[in-house]
């Protein structure tokens, strides 16, 4: 796999995990990563975004592996102090973590892109994989719930998840321009891998800044999504409710109709099994392998069977 | 002192000390202090004013009594990361502190002036005093010296006052006007107080800003200083090395010296006892005491002190 150029579409935690083992089969200067940034949130003035530093710091190795999120070892001082101070403090912004957003909020302010600034970052944290935002744009996921429309991470962090779905919008999609190399990374890729993210908030995000599904249609890359519903539900986070909410199906199906117009290849849980026909009737090759990443052995083995797709 | 109403100047940790005193002998809701922003400098994006937030710290009880400044109990997790990004990392930061910083900065972007941030942060740590910055524009103390001009911060804490000082330079100090409530703070007291502080850059700073001094020389209220020289030398600080550097002597006299317009009554050292009759001889009355704060017990019986020359 010498000339294996792979791009990935990515969102957080899950995204993350997979990348590891990714990164131990494929040179990481072969790997680009295009990073949702719909949840990216300013809080107390700061440029915060979720994904981007979830996928840099976990391919850094400085990440929190049991969270999933945050730097590891981190304290949090500030936030406690921000708290004392009156501010709201449902978002547990750790010391270290800050840093990334104080230098990119700085960066933000003194006419750099949001790729510039995480190009530098990446840097910094030493790392050789090319890490791109979704958009250099202002882009917000709103979730519609029965209890007001909010900001996504207001659904999920500040209020658990806890108000009935009833619509998902995003904030400046007709506007958002895809980040410079994004488009790019998916025409002269070649292979792509669609991340086990959520499909509506993480890789729907992507999928909708104008010209990404073009260009994924249009590759001549394979593309290789791995599912992230296992038995009708997910590890982490609120796809199944977002799923939910819109009226879905939460399976493994659903998600790769939502990526049938390109893709390639699905790979889904052996618990999903079942649903291999109704996935191959779509026209999309389906491989049944275990998908839960436990180990980095179980993440090695995930990134081989991807890449043996590609 | 039922009535007593008390206008301080103020720059950082001597004064700071000093008002711990006061505060337990006057009402704190009857204090007053006008506080010194030259030293106020961004870093990161942020605006960091060290001698409001020492002043504030002190008063809230939250400060690190040992070093002076900062918060108590603090850590350094952000500042370490801000360095593993490649940001220069010479101002200590501690991350609690990093809050004040991050929420001063986020008001000021949303358009409240330096006065009403420093009236909610007191707030929020629970302060009767009044804390006002002498001023809310912007005012920069620039020192001169034999490697060039710098910022007052990069040539005390990045250098370690190591340059030889040629002269010290006000910027902004032509457009600056006092902080809204200051020029009345010192019109309508019943009484003055000139902390034992930097003559030059804490004190000379807010006695530059238009209006403050001519309100000095107008008001009805008695005026007494505190000298921040004892024995021909500093407790901290670079008092000693910019009065040199500006060719003046460094003496208790030499301060009494700037202040001699205004001033009616100066406290000076037992050390510097025989500096009396020259002090005298500017038309001002001398008091001599032991001035040095170790213990609560000597911050209040100097407070006490100058109270009585109200």
């Amino acid at each position: 796999m010498a000339d294996l150029k792979v791009t990935c579409l990515a969102g957080g935690v899950g995204a993350a995990r997979f990348l590891q083992g990714l990164v131990r089969v494929v040179s990481r200067e072969d790997v680009t990563v295009v990073v949702n940034t719909g949840d990216d949130i300013e809080l107390y003035g700061l440029h915060v975004s979720p994904d981007l530093d979830i996928v840099s710091y976990t391919l850094a190795g400085i990440v929190d592996e049991e969270k999933g999120w945050g730097v590891k070892d981190d304290t949090f001082s500030c936030l406690g102090m921000l708290k004392n101070l009156g501010c709201e403090s449902w978002f547990n912004l750790g010391d270290k973590d800050l840093a990334t957003h104080i230098y990119r909020t700085h960066l933000l302010e003194e006419g750099f892109s949001l790729s510039e600034v995480t190009a530098k970052i990446c840097r910094s944290l030493g790392l050789e994989e090319t890490i791109l935002p979704m958009t250099n744009d202002r882009f917000e996921t709103r979730i519609l719930t029965d209890k007001g429309e909010m900001h996504f991470q207001e659904y999920m962090v500040k209020r658990g998840m806890r108000d009935r779905v009833l619509g998902v919008r995003f904030e400046g999609v007709e506007q958002a321009k895809p980040a410079p190399e994004a488009l790019n990374a998916i025409l002269e890729a070649s292979g792509i891998i669609v991340c086990p993210s959520n499909p509506i908030v993480s890789i729907g995000t992507i999928l909708s800044v104008r010209g990404i599904r073009e260009a994924l249609k249009k590759t001549r890359a394979k593309i290789v999504a791995i599912s992230p519903i296992i038995a009708g539900t997910v590890v982490k986070g609120p796809a199944e409710k977002l799923m939910k909410g819109l009226g879905m199906e939460v399976s493994a199906f659903s998600v790769a109709d939502l990526y049938k117009d390109f893709l390639d290849v699905f790979i889904l849980d052996t618990a999903d099994k079942k649903q291999k026909p109704r996935v191959e009737a779509l026209g999309i090759k389906a491989i049944v392998v275990d998908t839960l990443m436990k180990t980095m052995e179980d993440k090695i083995r995930l990134a081989k069977v991807a890449l043996s797709c590609l």
